[in-house]
């Protein structure tokens, strides 16, 4: 399929929001109805899918990757775009029709794209978004003391291939963005180990995590070591927060989704990584996640 | 250099506008003031650069090429993301200080980005904008009896190199959607030819052009045809632009611009490309610009 039969499919699926431009020009344009957050993700063959997953699964995850970046500040989403690279082994609209498909079910118009042709599939999706309710929550707010807490259970993404079909955690980013003793939010995408890092450093402290209380999703194998795989495995896409400890009691209560909330750590003030071993001792994090090359 | 030590070496490199989030979150955040125009652009070594292009022009030319969307629109740039795929065997540092560059040549500021590692070395460049003279111009508001203008000679920058460095017409764009007498806008990426027939369709009708009022670069290689250069070689990111015709010797005095606006052809009623063959009989337009598959 050449590049224009290929938009024209696109646009035949897709209708712009009331006010909105969207295919077809040089830009789309929208107006904002205040402050606004975006985000870049970017996946490719061989590294976040293989030539096994569908076209569908493809543009799910692409989808999904980048609007959960929108859920972990607490945003709604407002409008994505596309860039697709596509080798012609690759059925470039089947890989659309997954794209958009999660998208609407995230309420998010797809806006504009740009096609190229070239060896290696990628997709690279950018999102945007607006607050939620009133504020978005940023990983620099935590504060030492700070519970850390996850909204599910994590590990065994990639060797169960649930990491084709992240959940963008929409509704808990609202509710926690809604929630004023909630400082602090991130996705978890490269693992717990490497993330609570990311988190505790913007937040300019350090953390002790809990290996025994983080909740281990089922998907994790039987052989593996089952608080490794939820330390390292990545690809989650749960939310990890930082929550002021005094009003712990009442999030928890409050909070109304069928997975608990599980406190997982705490951010401390030194510039460190900890956990507590099984005797109760601190020693440093053994665990780290995926690191990028 | 792993993921890390490159996101920290461009962090390094760059400053946040004030009241901006910028790299280092889930998301950048700012607060657009109006309107807001969006576009992304993505770059790929073999179709858009070759191995010869020094990191900088390649960085040079994801930028350029993704802003000059937003000068087409009548833009003033306001932020950016980029997403790259990076092989070792590239400087992934000096293409992003080729970017930042740019940018930062455009008051554009890096907000945010996603790097990955993969075979092929490409760039995914989003830029957004607000309208510089209260108002965006789009492909689709040309009317039959328009003058089609060009804002500078078209033809040969893939011979010459001038491919690898876009200069994104901010300072004309603004000038043309500050002048009421102008009805539509586009940047020349893909060739005059497939370019006027993309902003006629976009604005409901046809167009015929004049090939011997085509201004010729002069980096048009001797010993091609000029006029077919100037039609179709295309990366040429000038703008093309519909003038409703009663003020065009108004629009032409009062162009303030070294370059001459330089009427090229018109837009039609009927749903054609046509132009004026040597003997100034209208013929069916003979040239095609660049078409990806």
């Amino acid at each position: 399929m050449r590049e224009n039969e290929l938009i024209a499919a696109i646009r035949a699926r897709i209708r712009d929001p009331q006010g909105v431009t969207g295919i077809g020009d040089d830009c789309c344009v929208w107006t904002p109805s205040g402050p606004t957050c975006l985000s870049i993700d970017t996946i490719v063959e061989g590294r976040h899918f293989t030539a096994q997953a569908t076209p569908a699964q493809v543009g799910r995850k692409a989808a999904g990757a980048a609007l959960s970046d929108l859920a972990a500040m607490g945003a709604i989403a407002k409008g994505a775009v596309v860039a697709i690279t596509c080798p012609s082994r690759w059925d470039g609209l089947a890989i659309m029709e997954g794209l958009i498909a999660e998208l609407q079910r995230h309420q998010c118009p797809l806006l504009g794209g740009d096609t190229t042709v070239g060896d290696t599939l990628s997709l690279t999706v950018t999102v945007w978004g607006e607050a939620a309710h009133g504020r978005f929550l940023y990983r620099s707010g935590g504060k030492p003391g700070d519970l850390l807490v996850v909204t599910g259970p994590l590990g065994g993404s990639l060797a169960s291939g649930r990491h084709l079909a992240p959940e963008p955690r929409f509704a808990e980013g609202a509710w926690l963005a809604g929630h004023p003793a909630v400082r602090a939010c991130m996705d978890l995408s490269d693992g717990l180990a490497a993330d609570a890092e990311k988190l505790a450093r913007a937040s300019g402290g350090g953390c002790l995590l809990l290996p025994t209380q983080i909740p281990v999703h089922p998907d994790v194998p039987e052989i593996s070591d089952p608080i490794a795989a939820a330390m390292q495995d990545g690809e989650d896409y749960e939310l990890l927060a930082a929550i002021a400890p005094e009003h712990w009691p009442n999030v928890q209560l409050a909070w109304p989704f069928d997975n608990p909330l599980c406190v997982v750590g705490w951010l401390i003030e030194q510039n460190e990584m900890q956990m507590e071993d099984h005797r109760g001792r601190v020693v440093p994090l053994a665990f780290r996640g995926y690191e990028h090359e």
